[in-house]
C-alpha cells in the first residue's frame, strides 16, 4: 500500500461498536460475519479483502469478501480460540480485472484490441517483477508469453480473461493502491459457557440439615449430585467471606441482629479476614478448594460474587483509611440512599488519591480466587464504581485468564447496563423478571438479540434473585413457576434459578419483591423434596437445552404469529438448520388457553401442502402438522408450554433416484 | 479537568457523522441542536455542558444541557457566521448539588445533619478558594458563614438548597471530575444560498436571436431580466470555456461535426486556452465579467460547471502530459465507457506520480474563477474523481473562501453521492427526476429530509437537465411540467429548472431520456413567449417560496395522509410555526383526481370543531375548513396543486383578557 490518500472507500463496517471504542463478543468455534460498504471513484473492479489476526499476532490472514448489492460487500472468519481476534477490512482495484472486463466488453463489441492486449501483456510482465516467488514469477512470464503469441485476437482474449490467468495473477497481486479501513477492531472470543450455561444461586449456609446451624461448604458437596441431576452447569455462590458484626442486619433487614444472627453475606470483612477469607462457619479454604473440585469432577464450575462492600470490620478499614470516604468529624462514610442508611457497609471511594493501590487491590482479589480454581465471578452492583474501573480491571484480568467470565448484576437505568457490557462484562443480568406479557417479552427480547446490543450484551436470565421475588411468581403458583422458566431457559441459552425456585417459594414480604424471611439475612433448611416443587420440569428443560442446539443460540430468536394475547410463540434454528425448536407458552398462569399458532414453514423450507412432526420435548407426544396455522392448548393443571422440534419426513418418493427414471 | 480517568459516560452525542470523521452543515443564522447520552455510575447529579467555538478559537463557549429522559441531554448554539464551527460535550458530577439533594432528603426524613452541614461549608469553603475573582471569594466566604451561623438546622438547610446558594456555587465550579467528549465535532456554516434558491440553467450560446449562430454573455445581459422576473437566484451556465476541435461531436452526438457544429462544451480546451479561458464566441473575459457584475445588480448569481476533461487541444495536453493515462503506443488513452468511446474527452490521471501538481492546477481554477467574480460552482461527474480529492479541494477553498457552494452533479450509485456529500459537496444532484409516483417521492424524501442524511446532504432538486427529459415530461404535456414545478419547488427549498422548462419542451430522442436536437451539441434559438408556456406559473411558485419562510427549510417536510393514490399531500411548517404551509399535488397529468386530504391541525394546535382558514396561493382562492379532513379536486385543464397557507382566526371571545374577569 503506497497510496498517499484513500483510493477506495470502506465505511459502515459491521459489527462494529461505537466506532471500534470497545470490541464485540464471540464465543470459540463461531464465524464472524462481517460487512462493509465498499466503492470507489470511476468503474475500477473492486477486491476486498476481510483481514483477521489473533491479538498480538503482527500478520494478517486474508479472507476475500464477495459483493451483495448496492457497494455492499460481505465476509466471514472463524475464531477458533478462547482470546482477543482483530479484524479489518482491506480494499483495492484491481487493474488486471478491470482490464479483464475492458476487452471482453470491446472484443464483444467488435473492436481491435492491439493496444489494450499489450496492456495486458504489461499488467502480466509487472506482475512477474512484483513476484517474490520463483515459480510464480515463472508462471506469470510464461503467461505474457503465451499471449503475445496468441494465433488471433479471439484466442489471446480467451486467454486473457481465463480463470487461470486471474489465478495466476492473484499470486502476485497489485495492491499499490490498497486502501485499509481506519480502525482495527476487536473480538473478545469466550469459552461457549459465556453463552451456553445454566445458572443455580444457592446461599452455602443454607445447605444444612439443621436449623439455626449454618450450612458449610461440606454440605454443598453432598448437595451437588442433585443440582448437576437437574442439569445445572454453574453454582453461584453470594459472597462467602467472613461477615462484619458492627451494626450487623437481623431477620428481614432489621437494624439490630440477635447474637445468633449471621448477619448479611454482603457486609464482607470481620476480624477473621476480608474479601480473600472465607467465612469460619462455612469451613476453610481449603474445604472451599476440595468443592472447586468436586464440581469440576462433576462438570460444573463455581461463580463467586464479587461484592465490593467493606463492613467497618473490615482489615481494610485499619490497613487504608484513605480509599473511604470520612466526614468532617473523622468517621467513615457508610453507604446511604437518602434516607435509607446502611450502616453495616463501608463504600470504597474509587477517585481516591492513590486511587491505583486501590484498584490493584481489587484486581488482586479477583487473582486470588482464580488461583483457588474459580472462572466466574458474578459482580454485586457494578454500577456504582467507575465504568472505567470495569474496563480496566476485566482487561488486565482476561489477558492472562481469557477464560474468566464476569456478570454483571447492575439493575440500573438501560444505558448505564449497555455501558457495562460495552466496557468488559461477559454477561450481564437483565429486566427479564419484570418483563411477562407478550408485548413486553417481544419487546425486550427483539431489543436484546436482533439489535445492536447482540453483539456485546449477554442477557443471563434469572428467573428470580433473592432480591427480585416478581408478583407474577408470588400469585401464579406452581404453573407461573413452570411458565418463567420455560421462558428463562427457552429464551436466552444462559440463565439461572435461584434456589427455592425449583420449589415454587413465593411467600414475599406483603406489597414488595422481597422474599419474607430473606436468606440475605438469615440460615434456611430446606425440605428439597416438598409437595409441588418442579425439580422434574426443570430437569426436562435442561435436558432439551442440552440436546438441542438451537437453544444454545443467543440471536436466532424469532418471535411467530400466535392468535392469542397471552400465547407467545417464538422458534430458535441451529446456524445450518439442522435443529428448529418452536415454543409455545401460555403466558396466564390461571385459565385454560388456547389458539392458533403459526409456524414458520417457509423459513424452514417446508412446502404449505406438506405435513411434517411437531415432536413436543416436554411430553413427548408428537403432533401431525400441515400448513402455517396449527392449534394449540394449554391447561395450567397439566401443561403450559410445548417445545416442539419440527421434523420434515426425511424421504418423498421423488427424493428417491428412481423417480428421475 | 484532572481525573486520570474518564468519570462520565458521554456516548450518542447527535448530530454526529460517521463518529465525527466528517461535518454536518448548516446555514448562517441555524440553531445546532445537540443531543448526547450522559451517566455516571452512582448517584451524583451532573452538570452537562455543550461547548462550541468558532474553528480557530481556543475558548470554548459553555451552553447548559438539560436532561429530557433516560440519561438524553439536550442542548443548542446559535451559529451566525459563515465560516466553521467546533462543538463537543463536557459533564462533570456536581458535589454541591448533589449534596443540596442529600440534606433535603435528610431533612425531609426528620434526621440530624451536623456532619452534613459540616461538609456542605467546606464545599463553599473550598470554592471560594477556586474563585479567581475576589467579588466572587468573597461572595462564598460571606456564604459560608451564613450556614454556619444558620439559628437551626432547618434556617441552614433553606439557605443551603435556596437558588442563590446555587448560584453563587456556579460562579466557581468544581471540574476537577469533569470529562469532555473524545471528539470534537464540526459544523461547516454555509450561507442560506446554500439552502434557499432557485436555479435556472442556460446555455450562454442559446441566448442569442440568430440560427446557427452563437448567442454571447451581452445576449445573456439581455435575457437576465425576464429570469430574474421569474424569480430564480443562481444562473448556471453549462462550461463557457473554449472547446476542442479534435474529434468534435456533432449534432445528437454524431461522430463528425460539421464546419460550423459548435461542439460539445464539455470537451474543453483548444488553441484559445483551457479552463480558464472562455470560448471567443460566447466573449471575452471582461464581458464576463460585466455579467457578473450585472447579475449581482440584480441581486442573483452565476454558477459555473467544473468539468474536469481535457479535449485533445487542451493546453495542459501539451505541458503536463504526466498527467495523463498512456497506452503503450505512446497516445493518450480518451474516455471510455466500452463499448463506448469517448475521443473529444481526456479524462485527468488523479493518481498520477506528481498528482499535487494536477490538484493545485485545479484548485487555481476555482481560485480564477473566484477572482472574477463566481462563488458557485457545479461539478460535473464527481463521482469519477477521488472523493480524497474533493475533499482536499473544498476544504482548501472554504477555508479562504467559505462562501462557496459546490454543487456535485453525481448520478450514481447512493453510497457514493452520500460519500461526496459528506466529503464537503455543498449540495447534490438527487434521483429526484426519477421518483414520480406517490410511494417513490415519499420513500424518497423521508430518506433525504427525516434520516441521516439530513445533516449533510441538500438534495438541489433539478425538475430537467439537459441529460434527463424524464418520460412523464415527455408524454404528460404541460400539466406534467406544472406537477414537478410544485414538487421540485415546495419539496426542496433548493431547487431549479434548465432552460426551456418553462416552455415545457418535451422532444427527446425516442426510448430515451436524451433531448431531441440537445443544446450539448447545438446552439438554440427559442421563442421565450411560444404558446403553452408555464412563466407565469414558475414566477408564482418562486413567489410563494419567498414569501413563506416554511418553504425555505429542508428537513421541516411531514407528509400527510391524502385518501388517494395520485394526490401527494405534504407540509412544511417555520420553526416557530408562524407559516404553516400544507401542499396537495396531483400526480396524474391526464384526469381529473379528487379526494379527501387529512391537515395535520394537532400539530397545529387547532382543535377539531374550530374553523380555519386555508388559503391557496396558488389561485388566490380561500377556503373555509373545520376538522382534519377536506375535499380537493384536480382538474389538468386548470390547476394541478393547491399550496395553502394554514390560518386560524387570531381570536376568540375567550382570548380577551375580559373573558376571565
Amino acid at each position: 500500500m503506497n497510496s498517499p490518500f484513500p483510493t477506495v472507500i470502506i465505511e459502515n463496517v459491521q459489527p462494529e461498536i461505537d466506532h471500534g471504542r470497545h470490541p464485540i463478543k464471540r464465543e470459540t468455534g463461531d464465524t464472524v460475519r462481517v460487512s462493509a460498504d465498499v466503492f470507489k471513484d470511476g468503474h475500477d473492479i473492486l477486491m476486498v479483502f476481510l483481514l483477521f489476526r489473533k491479538k498480538g499476532s503482527q500478520k494478517w490472514n486474508r479472507a476475500r469478501m464477495t459483493l451483495v448489492n448496492n457497494d455492499l460487500w460481505k465476509g466471514e472468519f472463524q475464531v477458533g480460540e478462547n482470546t482477543r481476534y482483530e479484524y479489518t477490512v482491506e480494499a483495492c482495484p484491481c487493474v488486471f480485472r478491470s482490464w479483464q472486463h475492458e476487452i471482453r466488453k470491446k472484443h464483444q463489441a467488435g473492436q481491435d484490441l492491439k493496444s489494450e492486449l499489450l496492456e495486458g501483456r504489461n499488467l502480466i510482465r509487472a506482475a512477474a517483477q512484483r513476484a517474490t516467488a520463483k515459480a510464480v514469477r515463472d508462471a506469470l512470464e510464461k503467461l505474457a508469453k503465451k499471449l503475445g503469441a496468441a494465433p488471433n485476437q479471439a484466442a489471446a482474449v480467451e486467454l486473457a480473461v481465463s480463470p487461470e490467468s486471474t489465478d495466476r495473477m492473484d499470486c502476485a497481486p497489485d495492491r499499490s493502491l490498497a486502501t485499509q479501513y481506519e480502525r482495527i477492531l476487536e473480538v473478545v472470543v469466550d469459552r461457549t459457557c459465556a453463552r451456553f450455561a445454566a445458572w443455580y444461586e444457592m446461599f452455602p449456609r443454607s445447605q444444612g440439615k439443621t436449623a439455626g446451624k449454618s450450612g458449610t461448604f461440606k454440605d454443598c458437596e453432598e448437595h451437588l449430585p442433585a443440582i448437576k441431576a437437574m442439569g445445572f452447569d454453574v453454582i453461584y455462590f453470594p459472597p462467602i467471606h467472613p461477615i462484619g458484626k458492627t451494626h450487623r442486619k437481623g431477620p428481614n433487614n432489621t437494624l439490630v441482629a440477635g447474637p445468633n444472627d449471621p448477619g448479611s453475606c454482603y457486609a464482607i470483612g470481620s476480624g477473621e479476614g476480608g474479601h480473600k477469607a472465607v467465612e469460619p462457619s462455612l469451613g476453610t479454604l481449603r474445604d472451599f478448594d476440595r468443592l472447586v473440585k468436586k464440581c469440576r469432577e462433576l462438570d460444573m464450575e463455581i461463580a463467586l460474587d464479587f461484592a465490593i462492600n467493606c463492613s467497618p470490620d473490615h482489615p481494610y478499614v485499619r490497613e487504608h483509611p484513605e480509599w473511604f470516604n470520612h466526614r468532617p468529624d473523622g468517621t467513615i462514610k457508610y453507604a446511604e440512599n437518602p434516607p435509607k442508611k446502611y450502616q453495616d457497609i463501608y463504600p470504597l471511594n474509587f477517585h481516591c488519591e492513590n486511587y491505583m493501590d486501590l484498584w490493584k487491590e481489587m484486581q488482586s482479589i479477583i487473582e486470588f480466587w482464580i488461583s483457588h480454581g474459580v472462572k466466574i465471578f458474578r459482580v454485586d452492583n457494578p454500577h456504582t464504581k467507575p465504568v472505567a474501573f470495569w474496563e480496566w480491571l476485566i482487561g488486565n484480568i482476561q489477558k492472562k485468564n481469557p477464560e474468566v467470565l464476569f456478570l454483571a448484576e447492575a439493575f440500573t437505568r438501560p444505558k448505564m447496563m449497555r455501558a457495562l457490557a460495552k466496557a468488559g462484562f461477559t454477561q450481564s443480568y437483565t429486566y427479564f423478571t419484570w418483563r411477562n406479557s407478550k408485548p413486553e417479552l417481544t419487546e425486550y427480547l427483539i431489543e436484546l438479540t436482533q439489535g445492536p446490543m447482540k453483539e456485546y450484551f449477554r442477557g443471563n436470565f434469572f428467573a428470580n434473585t433473592p432480591d427480585i421475588l416478581h408478583a407474577f411468581l408470588q400469585e401464579g403458583g406452581r404453573p407461573a413457576f413452570k411458565i418463567r422458566a420455560t421462558l428463562a431457559s427457552t429464551l436466552s441459552p444462559v440463565y439461572g434459578i435461584y434456589s427455592g425456585f425449583e420449589l415454587c417459594e413465593n411467600k414475599a414480604i406483603p406489597g414488595t419483591e422481597e422474599y419474607l424471611h430473606s436468606e440475605k439475612y438469615e440460615i434456611k433448611v430446606r425440605d428439597w423434596n416438598c409437595a409441588g416443587h418442579i425439580k422434574d420440569y426443570i430437569t426436562r428443560l435442561n435436558h432439551i437445552r442440552r440436546e438441542n442446539p438451537a437453544l444454545q443460540e443467543y440471536d436466532n430468536l424469532r418471535f411467530y404469529r400466535a392468535d392469542h394475547d397471552n400465547i407467545l410463540f417464538y422458534g430458535k434454528a441451529a446456524p445450518d438448520k439442522s435443529n428448529l425448536i418452536l415454543v409455545a407458552v401460555s403466558l396466564n398462569p390461571y385459565q385454560i388457553t388456547d389458539g392458533f399458532v403459526w409456524a414458520p414453514i417457509g423459513e424452514y423450507g417446508i412446502r404449505d401442502d406438506e405435513a411434517y412432526q411437531a415432536h413436543d420435548l416436554l411430553t413427548g407426544h408428537r403432533y401431525l402438522w400441515r400448513g402455517s396455522r396449527n392449534y394449540v392448548r394449554f391447561d395450567p393443571r397439566n401443561e403450559i408450554a410445548h417445545i416442539f422440534r419440527i421434523c420434515r419426513w426425511r424421504k418423498r418418493e421423488n427424493d428417491f433416484d428412481y423417480y428421475d427414471m
